[in-house]
This record gives structure tokens, C-alpha cells and sequence, in this order.
């Protein structure tokens, strides 16, 4: 197919500038419904956000699957329905190549009392800035998506590729249901999926737009240490018996030296060398390790050039101590000898770590420990979960496009990022289509996902719909 | 004052067992009441409570002063009136010595669903146990208390002593107001206490009675470690920073050896030595601590004889770590590195240790450890609060008097026992009256004090009353 002409390109983003106020009403509309996955008395309203986007999609065209998706059992032994996931369906030409877009209408928990300047299921614009729950994670890229078909059909331009959309409403928990729903459609909805765009993360920056090819994998452990059946007063019992605490806590000082480095034999053996190719790339990244280091008010970094701490972040492994469950954890004093502490922490993992070879390593270091210390407790570990690295071929057609229609709509290359932590879609998405998958974030690195006042700036919710629009544009080199 | 004829002792023992069912009904109308300190929503109860106990003393001729306690300031904002402590005064003979009783009315909270077998609130007897909040500790001493004056008086029987009563509702949340409260009344309602009894501990077994000598002290350490503003994800941010909860593990890792020697240097030298007199004693005992280490499944004890572990329980220093705040402490996996963490740990002091010299020693060594680790991060080491141990003069009449009377109730002579706990009373009311103060516990070690399912063997309740009228008898020796 031929390129699109410069022309088209305008009239589309023309008219996205033209309705960008009735887009942000449209959002306003989607953050109203608080899709809150991890809050079972919620799923009424993750249901409705699943059929308010299912009318969306239909009003332009989209034809629409709703895929039951089973049933979740809650903790206290409930079990109740996942919310439905979306299949759509545009284009079904055969000459064309067929895009995949994934995207998801839950979020996260949000109250006003934890924090909140504005009421967080109510989208309050301030200083350009686009305030509420979903509003960059992950309801605002969604409706770009629909805001760019919107467009691209109101102007009449012949879309270059076929689109396919996976849209589910579980994803802040754990995307459970999904990945068999997938697999059950691995051979009828998937088949033919070309290439996948996913935009569910941030720019490494405010300023800069980036596609994301890389993902680092995640291996979590439970270290278990009991010393009595029941707690402990530290009064009556202090000095009578070797406390579990003091074995947990010796364990753990023993995984890595104070510059980071893993202490575990082996780990490193099989990361993949840094190539010069590779070198270059983070060279030429727009990123400053000192603001970095402010903003999270670190009072040092690892590493002392910008290079190293993105490879540190994004291509090294790195191992971190998230708590202990068991001991005293509460403000306030407690004269507690707790008699069962669980240790966890996990390591992130990058090519060509494999979750096997890795549990081996760490289990085989931490009974050499347990060994070396001597302790007549009981000791257990627990290879709790684990994730595999991604990374994927960023040369690709998919990334080629991303990177044009970047060009068009913000006049720069985009830089070419990983992340440091898992979106486990990418992975499944890659194995079960066997392509390409590339994610093109609309958001900036301070929007706040998560977290109190989450936002999007207005502009990067309007330059990202222009971005998706230009993207499927672009894709008509390649059909 | 001539000793008192064994005629009298006789016939109040056989009044007292003659009584015994009309003490159960007493105890049961009194565990009826939740006077839960703990709980603001309570503080009615507690001081029903209080009114209850006033009514039975003055029923007994006990002349009754309400004190109030002033006020109290929870977390939240709110200013309640803590409940009146009841001062009580039995005779005034000036010929007589003096006896101050301490007690207290309040208990720790209970729920059934907490694990109980019975409504907490409700004395439920089942195999000649007395089950129910407080029904050892420490309503079922008090009254025993009550019922012993009770049966002296029904028996006409002169008391040898004068008797004050300090009776308190907030004992299970640090007995706010109790110290300015005694203070304030130093030289009047405290004047001329010669020496005074505490019922609120247990036997060191299970079937035989002790009298307690000494109480270890308390010294309570925060450190903390912070390395960002906020908690990260450990993901995005892993392999950027030095994560505080490697220093801090680090640290507290540095704090024992596995046989759970202190490491903080100096630390043993105001430890008094161990006289030969004193080993006597422990040799003594009735404690069998291989049956020990299996009431509370312990793997293994830090020492292998009867001795050596009763005094590394009571006149030797311990340390231990209580848990750690700032960190993950849930069960299953959060991905986080905190960005401040505060570990919590104490050290049991014993004569002559003071808390000024162990907070310096304990401080000096952090330091020296903070600075060989090299960390940039920050750290502080926060003394949190401290209490003296406490070590009186067995051999005082108050003592003997007490070994008297158990001698009359069980046949044997007591245990003399430490505890490692602290009960801060102790050395308040030493301090306050400039006498001795002797703790005669009368329920057994497998109570269950603060735990569910608390109960009190009713023979342990009728043979402890039995105690308390025959300590006050025997008291004759002195007067």
C-alpha cells in the first residue's frame, strides 16, 4: 500500500485538536466508573465499565465478543464472576496485516482520604493537567485508541491494517482469567495477528517520548525461620531460646553487597554481555541520572553515570528486600518474640535468566547459608513467583512505525527504553501470536500511576491520540 | 503479737473452702464486667468496675477513697477521663505495721472470634478450671483478696496488720495516672506502708508455688534507615539505589551471635556476678527445662542445664529483635523497596545495668557499625523508653510471712523465682514507700494471661485465698 500522504496526516490531527474537549469528556465520563478489580463489592462497576467501552467500540464499527471469564474465589472462600473481557474485531481484509491492541478498564484502589487533592473518580483538570483514577493508567490510552479510530473514521481514511482489541478488566490484580481466555482463542481470534501495541507504561521522562522493547523478568523467594510454636513474650523468654528473627535477619544481610551486587554464586553467568550496538543506545538517551536521583530524593546512586544506572534498571539483574511478615510491624513498641518470620525478597531478572536456573541458585546459596550458620530453627524457602524477561526485536516493522508517527506528532526519534519491572501481557501476547509486540506509552514518567493524584497532562492525552492514529497510518508501509 | 494459735488458720481455711462456690459466683459477677483499658469504647465498664470493687470493699468495713485519675488522650484527638483508682484503708492501729496490696481491675481485650472456646466474659467452668478474661490476671487475685479479708472478718479474727489497697483499671495499658497518682499521696496515703504485697504474676510451673524476687529491666531501641522520600517500585527502581533494608538487616544482624550473646562491647561489665548463695537457689528450683523447651516447641534452648537457662531468663541480659516497621509485612508479594524502615529491638536489663549506660554503649556501637558499613543512606538510633530491673531482699519478713503461709496451704516451702519481664509497680511502690515488695502469685504458669482462653484453676483460687489470709496471720511475727 502506499504511503499515506502528508495531507491526511493533518486533516486527522487537525480534527483531534478540533475534539479534543469532547475527548476529554469522554474520559471524564470512563474515570466515573470506579473500576476497582482488587475490590470484590466493585465488580458491579468493572462490569460496567466493560460494557460502557463495549458501546464505544460498537458505535464505530468495532464488532465485539464479550468473553466470559470465569469465576474468582476471594480470601474469605467467596466465589464471584471475573469481569467480561473484550474481544473487537475492525477490518478483516485479507491483503492487510493485523494489528493488536491490548489495553485495561480497571485500576487501581483510590480514596480521597489517602491523600487525594481532588475526588479521585472525578476527572478534575488543573493546570493542563488531567487529575483521577485511570486517567494514565490505563483508561486514558484506552480511549485514545478509540478517539483515534474515531477520528481516522470521521475523516474517511482507509485504515492500513486490520485491528484486533483485547480490552479486560482485571489487570490491576493480576489479569486472572485472561490468559486463558487467550489461549482458548489462540487458534480463531489470534490467528493472523501480525504485530501487538500495547500502551500501558510511561516515558523514561516528562518531555520525551520513548518505545519500550524490554522488560526485565521477576523471581520472588519466601525464606521461612521458625524457633517456637507460638509467640514469644521477650521478657519471660528472652535469653532461652535462639530467636528465628536474628537467623532471618543474618539470611537476608547476606544477598548483596552495599553497591547492589547480588551475592549469589552463578547469577550473573548467564546475563546477556553488553553488545557496542547496545552501548550506543543508551548513550543516546535523553536522561539525567542527578534529576532522577532528586526526584525520588535518593541520598546516593549505585552507579555514577547515566548509562550504568539504566543498564542497572533495565539489563542487570538487581535483588531487593521487600519486609518480613510475622514480626512486629506497627508503630509503637512490642516486646514480642515472633516465633514464625516468612523473609521476602525478590530478584529481577533479563536474558538469558531462566526462572529455573535461578531458583536453583538461590536455594542452593541459602542452604549453604543456613548450613554455614548453624541454627537448630526450622528453615524453609519458598520460590513464591516468577516471571520471564522480555525482550523483543526492535527493528521491526511494528517499531519503525511507532517510531515515525513519534516523529510526526512530536518532531523528535524517540528514545528506545526497557523497564526495569514485568507487564506479563507482553510475554503472553508474543508466545501466543509468535510476533512482534511493542509498547508505545502516552503517558510521562510523573503521572503518578498507582499512586495519590494520578493524571495525564491534556496535551500528551491529545498528542497520544494523534500518535495511535499516526501509527496505524504508518503501518501502511507494510501492507 | 503472739504468733497466731494453727487452731485459727484451721478454721479459716475451713471457711474458706466451705465458701468456695459463693467465691466462684463473686468472680464470675466480676469477669461479667469488660473493663478493657485498652478499648476507649470500654472506659464505661472500667469504671463500673471500679464501683463494683468499691462496693465490695466497703461491704467489708474498707474505708474507700475514689482518686481521680485525670485525663486521657487517644490517638485520635479525643481527651476521656481515665478510670478512678480506689485507695483502701483497713485499720489504723499505730502499733500495727502496714501492708499495702496492689491490684488491678482492668483486662486485655478478648473476642471469641479470637480463637476462644467460651465468651470470654463469661466464667465458664470445665474440668475445674475457671475459664474467662481476667480470671487470672487480675481480678481473680484481687478478689481473692477480698475474700480473704472477708473470711477473717466472719471468723473474728484480729488482723496483725494494718492493710491499704491500691487498686487500678488501667494496669494493661501502662497504668497512666497510677504513678502521680501514688506520688501525689507519697506522704500521706503511703506514709508508713512497711512493706507490700503484688499478686499480679505466676508460678513458674504448673504445681508449685513461688514468691518473686526480681524482675529484669528494659531498654527499647528503634533504628532507623531511609533511602528515598517513598516507597519504589522495586521494578522500575531496582539496581538504582542502596535499599535501606540491606543496611538495616545488616545492622541487626551485628546485634547477637547464634547462642545469643550480645555483641555490643562492654555491654556484660555491670552484670553483678553470681554467688554461690545465688546458685544455691537455682539449683533449688522446680523447673524441668527439657518440659519447658516442649510447652513452646522450641527447636533447641541456648543452654543445656536448669540453671543456666533459668538465670539466662532472669539475671542475665538478653536481646531481641521485635520486627520492623516501613516494610512489607502482609502475607503473599508486594514488589516494593521501602523507603524507610525503622527495626525494633530491646535488651532485658538486670542489676546494675542502667539505662543511661546501656543506651550509651548500645549507641556507641550502632554508630561504629553505621560507619563500617559506609552506607549513604540515613540512619538513627532512637532510645524509646527504659525501665530498671528490679532485684529485694528475700530474706525481709514480707517474705518469710509468705513462705509461712504457703507452707501452711500446699506442705512445701516456696520457689524462690526472678521473672524477665518487667512490672514497672514494683519498683514504683519500693521506691515510693522506701520498703520491701514481694510478688506472691497464686495462679500457675500455664494461665494464659493476655492469650486466649485465660483461665484460673479453681483450686488454685480457693488455696491462693487461702494464702493471702494466712501471709496477713503470719504477719504477727512482726508487730
Amino acid at each position: 500500500m502506499p504511503a499515506i500522504p502528508d495531507e491526511t496526516y493533518k486533516n486527522v490531527f487537525d480534527a483531534i485538536d478540533a475534539r479534543q474537549n469532547e475527548f476529554v469528556a469522554t474520559l471524564k465520563e470512563a474515570l466515573a466508573i470506579p473500576s476497582v478489580s482488587g475490590d470484590p463489592a466493585r465488580r458491579p462497576d468493572c462490569v460496567q465499565m466493560v460494557m460502557w467501552t463495549k458501546k464505544k467500540m460498537e458505535e464505530l464499527g468495532i464488532s465485539v465478543q464479550v468473553i466470559e471469564a470465569g469465576k474468582q474465589k476471594l480470601q474469605n472462600g467467596d466465589v464471584i464472576d471475573l469481569p467480561p473481557i473484550l474481544f473487537g474485531t475492525l477490518g478483516t481484509d485479507e491483503k492487510k496485516k493485523t494489528v493488536l491492541v491490548y489495553g485495561h478498564l480497571d485500576v487501581q484502589p483510590a480514596n480521597k482520604t489517602d491523600g487525594w487533592n481532588t475526588e479521585p473518580f472525578e476527572l478534575v483538570e488543573k493546570d493542563g493537567k488531567l487529575f483521577g483514577r485511570g486517567s494514565t493508567d490505563d483508561k486514558g490510552p484506552v480511549i485514545a485508541w478509540i478517539h483515534a479510530i474515531s477520528v481516522l473514521k470521521q475523516k474517511g481514511v482507509d485504515i492500513p491494517v486490520n485491528l484486533k482489541f483485547v480490552f479486560e478488566c482485571m489487570e490491576e490484580t493480576g489479569s486472572e482469567g485472561l490468559e486463558e481466555a487467550l489461549r482458548n482463542h489462540k487458534d480463531d481470534f489470534l490467528k493472523n495477528v501480525d504485530m501487538t501495541c500495547v500502551s500501558d507504561n510511561y516515558w523514561l521522562g516528562k518531555k520525551k517520548p520513548c518505545l519500550t522493547y524490554g522488560l526485565r523478568g521477576i523471581c520472588y523467594y519466601f525464606i521461612e525461620v521458625s524457633c517456637a510454636k507460638q509467640d514469644l513474650h521477650s521478657g519471660t523468654y528472652g535469653g532461652s531460646i535462639p530467636e528465628a528473627m536474628n537467623d532471618l535477619v543474618w539470611l537476608l544481610s547476606q544477598l548483596t553487597d552495599l553497591d547492589g551486587t547480588i551475592r549469589i554464586p552463578h547469577i550473573y553467568d548467564s546475563v546477556e554481555p553488553v553488545t557496542d550496538d547496545e552501548k550506543k543506545i543508551y548513550e543516546e538517551i535523553d536522561f539525567d541520572h542527578e534529576e532522577y536521583r532528586k526526584d525520588i530524593r535518593a541520598h546516593s546512586l549505585l552507579k555514577t553515570t547515566k548509562e550504568e544506572i539504566l543498564m542497572n534498571r533495565w539489563r542487570f539483574p538487581s535483588l531487593s528486600i521487600h519486609g518480613i511478615e510475622g514480626a512486629y510491624s506497627q508503630p509503637g513498641a512490642k516486646t514480642v518474640i515472633p516465633n514464625k518470620v516468612i523473609g521476602k525478597f525478590s530478584i529481577r531478572t533479563v536474558p538469558n535468566m531462566t526462572p529455573k536456573d535461578v531458583d536453583k541458585l538461590v536455594i542452593t546459596y541459602l542452604n549453604e547459608l543456613w548450613a554455614q550458620r548453624g541454627s537448630p530453627n526450622h528453615y524453609n524457602v519458598i520460590a513464591y513467583h516468577s516471571g520471564m524477561p522480555w525482550v523483543t526485536d526492535m527493528k521491526h516493522v511494528n517499531f519503525r512505525a511507532g517510531a515515525r508517527a513519534i516523529k510526526r506528532v512530536f518532531g523528535t526519534d524517540p528514545d528506545y527504553t526497557r523497564e526495569g519491572g514485568s507487564i506479563p501481557i507482553c510475554l503472553t501476547l508474543q508466545e501466543l501470536t509468535g510476533n512482534n509486540v511493542m509498547l508505545l506509552p502516552i503517558g510521562a514518567c510523573d503521572d503518578m500511576a498507582h499512586s495519590q493524584n494520578e493524571k495525564i497532562d491534556r496535551s500528551n492525552f491529545i498528542q497520544g491520540t494523534k500518535t495511535l492514529a499516526a501509527y496505524l497510518l504508518e503501518l501502511a508501509e507494510c501492507t
